[in-house]
Formats: structure tokens, sequence, C-alpha cells
């Protein structure tokens, strides 16, 4: 079972809680036990499992992440397209999160959401990837 | 075939190898060929595939990770809970590996372990998941 | 249907895409909808998505990397093998990658590519796992 949806982002980066159209994907599927498989087909965006009820996390790890890699620091890919940081952002973070799925539910922990990461925005069309799979 | 356990931590970081649990998985699943997927079900802490025979690995990667993502640097978050850059860390390491089976042994090159990572220990009760799943 | 090949490595850090390797795996799989998985069982290599059809990403994401994570800083690992930063950026970045296949295609975005990610060459033998697997 597959599922495919855009979402557009407002801000230059952010963090974007998908949990809920996961859950809908589970629920849609039927099935019991299997995993979830959420895809990011972009190279300057991500996909992470974390908090998002305190989004203070959502600032807290996007400033964290620009310390690390700087926005600018004589990339030589901003002289062709001013996204460099995204790029390395993206390939650090990765493109993928697994969920196992047991009796019909995600296997989330109590803080664990799942959120698109966005670093390079904003933008009107990102394409995200649900597969459902069961267990054999 | 699913294994779920709970481990606890002594120390604030700290990485656990968890190897011999996975081993000990594929080994009562009887499955020769296909998947062995580790989750974490935590939103402070993580799992990474690397070495585990020198000990010092260990302790060289938490200080390198802490001084990429400071432990504390005026985290929104650490106003209400003091674990912000545990969260980030567990983000960035993410929360699931995922090891090949061939010939019912798991893949891991020479000098890979899986190994728990504790960001934000102790902790009494930490959960593992871990699925073995057959190749279609 | 799995597939195993080597590369050889020639620059102390570098970024080799395979994804052409991945596309072959597929094909000859003649599996229409599943997963390519990809496993780098190695402990100082890892694997990421990211755009290739610029060269300089590749530069700018070592570059950045090293700068996160310093090449020396007094690791105790590199008293004993001088590889420690390879290590930590491998356990990072991660051991593996898996993209979905839809009607026998990669749902690679347009500006995404496999990479092989060297920390610690030159080497004369990485291995790289192509596992495909279709949906059941």
């Amino acid at each position: 079972m597959q599922r495919e949806f855009t979402i557009s982002t407002t801000r230059h980066q952010e963090l974007i809680d998908i949990t809920g159209e996961a859950i809908k994907a589970v629920r849609d599927s039927g099935i019991k036990d299997g995993f979830c498989f959420v895809y990011i087909p972009h190279a300057t965006a991500g996909v992470i499992l974390n908090e998002s009820a305190d989004p203070n996390i959502k600032t807290d790890f996007l400033n964290a992440l620009n310390r690390a890699i700087l926005e600018h620091a004589n990339y030589l890919h901003d002289r062709i397209d001013n996204n460099a940081s995204a790029h390395i952002k993206s390939a650090i973070i990765g493109s993928s999160a697994t969920i196992p799925i047991k009796n019909g539910n995600l296997q989330l922990g109590t803080w664990q959401a799942i959120m698109f990461c966005e670093f390079d925005g904003p933008r009107s069309s990102r394409h995200i990837i649900i597969k459902v799979c069961e267990d054999k």
C-alpha cells in the first residue's frame, strides 16, 4: 500500500509534523503487523522522528544544525544555486524513516512524531511517499 | 518475528552494544535470508552501527557529537525539560538500523556492532524493538 | 535478489555515485514494486542520498562534515588506529539507504543520487550490498 502526497512549506527552514498522514495510511491499508516507510524524494529536505509536542524542539533542532553546518561558508555549490547547506543537512539527516507496525498501530514512542524537514523553503510542492508493508 | 526488550543505562550519555540480542533474535527466528530491523521508540536516544571492539571509539563519538551539538546553548526546550541536546542528537543519529541477513547470519562487517545510544540517561527502562523479516 | 560488489577508492575522503549499480540491480531483479536497500558493511564509510550532478556538492559536504567533526581532536582511538574521525562520521551518516521502487523504477527525486561515502581511504576493497525486495 502506497500513499503519495504533497505539502507546501512557508519558511526557509521548518519542521512539519506528518504523523497524522502516516497513521491514516496504516489505517487505510488494514495492515496489522509490518512497517511504515516514509520517504522524501528531495535532496534539500529530509525526515526525522522526534518530539513534536513542544514546538521549541523544532527551533532548537534547526538552530543547532545551523551552528554545526553553517548556512553559508564559501560553499562551491552556492555559486550555482545558493543552497549547499540544505544539501548537506539533507544528506546528514537522511531521506527516510521506518516505523514498525504492531496490532494496526505505529510503534512510535510517547514522544516520537514523524517530521518533514524543510531546509530550502519555502517550496510550494514537496513530495512525500509513505509505503505500508505487511510482515510476511 | 519480533523481539522487544528493555535495558537500563547508567550514565548521562553512553553507547551500549546490543549486537548479541540481534544475533539471538535472528537465530531464534530461523530465518536464513532477510532483514534485521532494530528500532528505538525514544526521542532522546538512538542506534548506530560502528566499532565496539575499541571502547575508546564510544568516548570519541560522544565527545565529538557534544562538540558539534552543544549540551547547553540557550535551547528553548531546556526551560521545560533540560534535555534539548539529547533530542537534537537523537534526531540526527536516527531511531533505527537495518542489517541484511544471509545464510542465517547478520551481514555486519568485521568492525560493525549495533549500539544503543543513550543521550539523556541514566534511565531505568529503555525499550528496544528488533524485527526479523524473511525475504519474500 | 541480492547483489554484492566491491569498489576501490582513490582519496582519503570522497563520494562515489553508485546509482547505476542500484538501477541495474532493480532491472535484473524484474521487480516492479518494492524496495531497494543499499548497505555498507564498514565502520569508516557510509551511504547518502543527495545530488551528484554538481560535483561541488561532494566537496562542500565533505568539508562541512570535517568542520563539524574534526579530522583530529586528540581522539583516544587515534592512538591505536588513526581514523577515529572516520568512525564518527560513519556512525552519524549511517550504513544504509532505502529507496522505494514503483513500476520497475527507483523513486529517486530529480536531484537524488546514491553515493558511497569514503571517510578513511584510499581503500582497495570496499564492499557494497544491494538487496531488491518485492512488495508482498
